[in-house]
């Protein structure tokens, strides 16, 4: 596999850790082995070395240290953030979300539900937009948590969360944002948008798999989820992974340091791909043309379908998805696309090319060329698009 | 802190990843770094690997390939057993565990009492030895869910886990073992010992820190405990650390290939020490003389406070603990050398020295050696020994 170009534009299921950031993990995957826990000096520099990434953390986000709760990744923080949520308020049994969260946020809502609460789901526009005044009809008296994502996953589209956090605190509802796909990739200041808690994942900002945090502001008791040991101010047990910790750490600061330069860049080959992919006959994009990630170019095809798409890709050595990643594996068409409106067959022909700083303009046309043919053999094979042509030609 | 030389001996804390296990990972850390749920050819790749990491493990505890879930690690493990496990007897409220388990399992039960469900803490002989009649004793018609840890984290002693295993599937309860301290270091054999569910911990046996795994029992349809995605089988969501999960079977597959070889030397190192210590005045051996983990040498010495102890170990390059790594910043005496039977101020001056086989002949004795002078000095310095010794005098 090492040996074949692999131009890898699925960013938004996963990146590439960058080399600074393996470079700075190695010496707490070798020598700097303490436990944080320890009171000799080897678990002191660990305990140290948590309290830096911490700090840096916090600063990237515009949070305070103490605000920074280290755990395995965005899921675990989705989990927490509304299992333990919800307890805060026993006289309160709704829950508010949207219909285009990740499935961290809504499977949880569902078993949330099955346990005996209950959930408004707000609907969201055609460019996957929630609108302020839903979440503000969805509210009610017994309303304790409103989970609304920062940008979706698979279409890019970024939410109005200043707007919905503030309607949340004049409601005086507790507010989380699953914003996993929005952190090192957008500017996040979770004062300026009045934010409760926020999930981040650090994989998803050229850091390691398997760690996160959950931000929790300060003051909101949140119930502990995974319960033990005297980490994380005793607030999340289990040995901490320095290694991962430190190196999300280091992810989240050179992501926030060339923030933007990488979305200039980003952007100017993201454009330079939407652009000429929606020249395409009877393409369009999905999602928000404006309001969307930097590196997120999202599309359907008609009478295309999406996993054949990403299997051609495959053979040409690209690397794309269609819908996100954690559900790439079921053939059900995508809960997102259906939200936003389209019907089944075109949301089946999806694509999705999330871009980062290390795609050059030469992947880019190369992406643009080899999509151009598989589209056409594609279409040449499907009764789907025999149909939509002699629709086209006899209406 | 890399260049002064260092001897650890608080392998029960965490331990020093193994060198093939670094390098077994680095691939996925670099070049290797696609999600396992995209279904091109580089997340593929990341998914064949994890199904080679999970039929490893399962190999290495008798277990089956689809008996093994990963998760973040030891006390997730726990939380998601005994959260989820009460569970699946939604007419039963009653939990069984012993006084002397990790936080991890004893937190957590006392959460589930503080919603409702009751729970008896069997207690321990003076060698920390939970006894069968015991755990029948606590059984009741009420009982879901029996929590008894394979051996003690701060004190050694390897439980009669297959015994208490045959009661609970006699009285038809669902028996979980934490066996975080066990794997690795003695045989683990799920099917021989009964067992239902499983917790382990990769940085436990020179694997990474940040990762763990449940076993669960075939047929046992335990409940989600983070939701999301469709990762390990739907049973547990988040994007896959593929480096971490690889690196826990390669380190396991280690362990296990060398157990023998291991505890041979581990056993006569471990043994060195034992003699020697036990020789120094008012000291005493906790936990049990035979059946306990190779590596664990625990003592108390009267008259000494264990903190001061390990900060002058410290001084001289010797990482050990005082009570378990989890607990050390804490003031309190050890919940499970009280539960032994030791008094407050005696219980104050425990010492756990956990061995690896990287440990040498040359570094015991001068753990013996520098312990011996620490404890002589300590005693002259405290008022207790000072009654200690009046009492042997006048008495």
């Amino acid at each position: 596999m090492n040996k074949k170009i692999i131009i890898y534009a699925d960013n938004s299921a996963t990146t590439r850790m960058h080399n600074e950031v393996f470079d700075a993990m190695v010496p707490y995957l070798k020598e700097n082995y303490g436990n944080a826990s320890s009171i000799y000096s080897l678990g002191r520099e660990a305990a140290l070395t948590i309290k830096q990434a911490r700090k840096d953390i916090a600063e990237c986000i515009n949070a305070e240290e103490n605000e920074i709760f280290f755990t395995s990744g965005g899921s675990e923080s989705d989990n927490w953030a509304l299992k333990s949520g919800v307890l805060l308020t026993p006289n309160k049994n709704h829950i508010v979300t949207s219909a285009i969260e990740h499935h961290a946020v809504l499977h949880t809502v569902q078993s949330l539900v099955k346990k005996g609460f209950s959930a408004s789901y707000v609907g969201v526009d055609n460019f996957g937009l929630v609108s302020t005044e839903s979440v503000i009809a969805a509210i009610n008296n017994k309303t304790s948590i409103v989970s609304i994502m920062m940008a979706n996953n698979e279409i890019g589209t970024i939410e109005p969360i200043a707007k919905i956090a503030k309607v949340c605190r004049e409601k005086g509802v507790l507010f989380h944002t699953d914003a996993v796909q929005a952190v090192g990739h957008i500017k996040v200041d979770v004062k300026e948008l009045g934010i409760d808690m926020l999930s981040l994942s650090a994989h998803k900002f050229r850091g390691p798999k398997g760690v996160g945090a959950l931000f929790i502001k300060k003051g909101i008791n949140l119930p502990v989820f995974i319960e033990g040991g005297a980490q994380e101010n005793s607030m999340r047990a289990g040995t901490e992974n320095v290694a991962g910790i430190f190196g999300m750490a280091k992810a989240l600061k050179i992501a926030t340091n060339n923030l933007k330069i990488n979305t200039n860049k980003i952007l100017k080959l993201r454009n330079r791909l939407m652009e000429n992919i929606l020249k395409f006959d009877n393409t369009r994009l999905t999602g928000h043309p404006e309001k969307r990630l930097p590196g997120s170019a999202s599309f359907c095809f008609e009478g295309v379908e999406g996993e054949s798409m990403i299997l051609d890709l495959n053979m040409h050595g690209i690397c794309a998805s269609s819908g996100s990643a954690c559900t790439s594996k079921s053939l059900e068409a995508s809960h997102v696309l259906l939200a936003i409106g389209l019907p089944h067959e075109i949301a089946h022909g999806s694509l999705r090319i999330t871009l980062s700083e290390e795609n050059t303009e030469k992947e880019i046309d190369y992406i643009i060329s080899v999509l151009k043919s598989i589209i056409d053999r594609l279409r040449l094979m499907s009764p789907l698009w025999e149909k939509i042509i002699k629709k086209a030609v006899y209406h």
